[in-house]
């Protein structure tokens, strides 16, 4: 071994702060592999589908992955997270690594650093170029290095590279040199990769559906132990505990785990609160497995039996997800859906007595007929009480890209320039009255139209391979619904505030599953019990 | 409620990025609150200390709280992580906030966001300026929406103005006005703000107490678990789920657990191996408490009991420890207690016959004369296995800041420019013989010289209230010692190889405590049990 190693390249003000999170997740079904680094066996099959994506013949496509970085003022940094769309091509989750991809030469190549003895006894081994090559289907791996020659002669000989964005474009390029002659594209690889993304690869689906079996058995853990905790923590504790002892040490996002009133705030996570005198814990929460996301929540009644109110909210909102759920195949719109779960919830909440068909009459009937339900659905009012989108797609990220376009993009004024449309994010009343008009609206025109006009307004359809959230909600949160709706005499009239004051306390319900779209309808990777069985686990039966 | 707010301002990309860690530690001991930010109660206190080591009687100190931040290309983004010098005068833990303290009018002013309804929908309540004063010493909190108008005319009226650095100039600071009569001054208030941190107050001791308390419960936890773990990775999950339990949400640095050979590497956290066969599990964890920080380490026997090798190497480590934590009172220099370990490490080393005298004839024998272990220390062979340093400052940072001098300054030629040197960071042989020559130079010349000098050579002494670790340890990581050690004969000759080669297999051994310096001597802050009692614990007796 050589010993000549130079003690001056050693910074020692980094050390602290290389916090490699290289976990090495236990997939010997997957792959028989006792090493620290998981690498994706389909590294070129991602490759090749984002080539077919970007529709050239020649050029080099280069991504660099992700280094350590610090906090301000400070030797520790935050948690080691790769870069996905690097992690997608490369399957190295390290820092300081890079790839690249020929495409005419079809040669994909793992660039990596090379780890001296003094940064061994500190962090431990990186892998080799050997060992990276045993464990995946890259066609090399070579020491990072090397890299700034590799990049001047490849792309003087290529005439293009492909990068992310204009502050990826390698500064061991001498573009000096190289200028007059090659192409820099900075515009066509991000969409390329976003859309290669969104409809999985079977290793993709492996990893995402391991990622729901770790977490369907760790909400199962925190049911069997809920009527023993005292406090939120105690929730995510259980949880966050049977993550880890199945070596998935990071969550897809915060873990989320309110009750009561905590359960209307939809992403809260402070999770310190008691519990006792609560209805509902809601747990959202989702484990992370080779860098894939999974998403799940459960609603779950504290002392183990709903409330009558509880328990009427938490009907509705399995009825929105079942019914939503159901409706998946190849070809059904996210926003035909949406708008099914509002239906759902509207007759739910008109049939419970808190919406009314704003009339002015006495309409507390127990029955709303569907021109009542659609009168109501039609203004909107629903969006007071599940005021967020129905899902999204999961994969590398937990809100995952939606490619060429979104699942739902409803485009509506309020919403045009606010980003992507795909996640749980606000959707506000102005957006779903706009999304039933454009909706009647495509609807009495599509007998005469082609499919892709109404895809357009009415969202990308979902294809096999994709996998999505199905998640409606209930919530009460009532500085939400007292300042937008109660406010507001035009909708404050379809609102009982008096049959509303008993759900207060009921918080809020959410039921998400991960579903995956099949050639002939769908699959629920999500095994985390529900209804009778979660009541059961949770009463020790 | 006014409902009139626009929509317009709520930038839905946001929402998903905004990961909020306001965790609300249960501090029932401390303070009577239930909300969901802690504030420290004495701001006020470490404002004066900070105006103190200012050594000014006017002027504007100016510190901005973190915000939020996301990862590229993704809507999530890293914990919420506060600025530690802007928490230590305002004690806020949620993200947008500002602090100001006007040193000649003594006023504290914490500026908070304002949250409108539609964001507690999503993320919950801020707490209101009147809720923010209610649990704090602060002088005054307002809205941050306020906080240019007073920038600038406090800034006008005191003339000058005091940041950490350049980029927390603040953007609203209309300078084409103010320029020409005021002072802006970047480099006075770091130096000042770390050597107030330097010496803790009480209530940071008693929340350093408490993180040592939760830290030390957790460690108990695994070792009752420990003859039932299968993998790392369940030491990482038992570890976290008994402080997430106590409202610890928030681990002061990644939980390292390294089994055999992993425990040879220092910073080891994949925690991911199977432990079978393994002799020894580190656990290097501990957890964060109100932003307060502690440090523990044990090394648990695999099965329950020590291998003669690990038993031996152990007992040397728990020597090194416990007469190092023995020195500890005012005055006492760190540097003196790295040698002081040095020693006994090399004593017990040449005793295990791992070290031998180097002379080339066969010295192993059973004791070792104390002139044998002074001409082998001189060699700075030791630091084959005990590579770094006995300890740093705990605080807000588990490596807290120095203040003007570090406990330790080597500065040998190897280590200028490299950095602090009060942390757990690598200490070459160079650097050990250096502090070996320079301490002698000065324990010969002290009586006549000053004790400034002197310590000044030496290193920062202890003070009252200073928490400190003392974290030795013995290692076995061939790739460091094969290369910067054995392949050099000058130093291969201290090491008996076949010895050495029974040895490999203990991994390594490192046993650490934080350490409150008082008046008369030091008080140990961590229970977490060691020695027999750790025994006893792991084997269920």
């Amino acid at each position: 071994m050589e010993a000549a190693v130079n003690y001056d390249v050693v910074s020692i003000d980094e050390f602290d702060a290389l916090c490699r999170y290289c976990y090495a997740p236990r997939v010997s079904s997957l792959q028989a592999t006792n090493a620290s680094w998981l690498f994706i066996t389909v590294a070129k099959e991602h490759a090749n589908k984002v080539t077919r994506q970007l529709g050239v013949k020649n050029g080099l496509v280069y991504l660099p992955g992700k280094g350590v970085s610090q906090w301000e003022d400070s030797d520790m940094g935050p948690p080691f997270r790769q870069r996905r769309f690097f992690y997608y091509m490369s399957g190295a989750n390290f820092p300081g690594c890079a790839v690249t991809y020929d495409i005419g030469a079809d040669n994909l190549t793992l660039w990596i650093p090379y780890t001296p003895p003094s940064l061994i006894l500190w962090f431990g081994t990186t892998p080799t170029p050997e060992e990276c090559l045993d464990k995946s289907d890259l066609d090399n791996v070579k020491y990072i290095a090397d890299l700034p020659n590799y990049l001047n002669s490849t792309v003087g000989e290529v005439c293009s590279l492909y990068v992310l964005r204009a502050e990826q474009i390698p500064k061991s390029l001498s573009l000096g040199l190289l200028k007059p002659t090659i192409k820099i594209d900075t515009s066509s690889l991000m969409p390329a990769m976003a859309e290669a993304r969104v409809v999985k690869s079977d290793y993709e689906v492996a990893m995402i559906r391991r990622a729901n079996d770790i977490s369907s058995a760790a909400h199962r853990a925190v049911c069997a132990g809920l009527r023993q905790y005292a406090n939120e923590c105690e929730a995510e504790a259980a949880f966050v505990r049977a993550c880890v002892a199945e070596n998935a040490h990071m969550q897809s996002y915060p873990i989320i785990a309110g009750a009561g009133p905590n359960a209307a705030t939809l992403h809260y996570d402070a999770n310190d609160q008691p519990i006792a005198g609560r209805q509902h814990l809601v747990l959202d929460a989702g484990a992370e497995w080779a860098c894939y996301a999974s998403d799940v929540t459960r609603t779950l009644p504290v002392g183990g039996r709903f409330t009558a109110e509880g328990r009427a909210v938490h009907d509705v909102v399995a009825r929105m997800q079942d019914e939503c759920i159901a409706m998946i195949a190849p070809g059904t719109g996210f926003r035909d859906m949406h708008l099914h779960a509002h239906r759902v919830a509207t007759q739910g909440l008109l049939e419970l007595g808190i919406l009314r068909r704003g009339d002015g009459g006495d309409d507390n009937v127990d029955a709303a007929t569907a021109e009542e339900v659609e009168r109501v659905l039609e203004s909107g009012v629903s969006s007071a009480f599940f005021p967020h989108g129905l899902g999204h797609h999961v994969g590398l990220e937990v809100h995952d890209v939606a490619g060429k376009q979104r699942l739902m993009s409803t485009v509506s004024p309020w919403t045009v320039g606010s980003g992507r449309k795909n996640k749980r994010d606000i959707v506000l009343r102005e957006d779903l009255v706009y999304m039933i008009k454009s909706s009647a609206t495509a609807g009495t025109t599509t007998t005469t139209t082609t499919t892709t006009t109404t895809t357009a307004a009415l969202g990308r359809p979902l294809e096999p391979g994709m996998v999505v959230t199905v998640e409606p909600g209930i919530y009460f949160c009532r500085e939400y619904i007292e300042a937008y709706y109660l406010n507001k005499p035009e909708l404050a009239r379809y609102i009982d505030t008096d049959v509303l004051d008993r759900y207060w306390g009921v918080g809020g319900v959410r039921i998400e599953d991960c579903i995956l779209v099949t050639e002939d309808g769908y699959e629920n990777l999500t095994t985390a019990p529900k209804g009778e069985e979660m009541l059961k686990i949770i009463n020790g039966k």
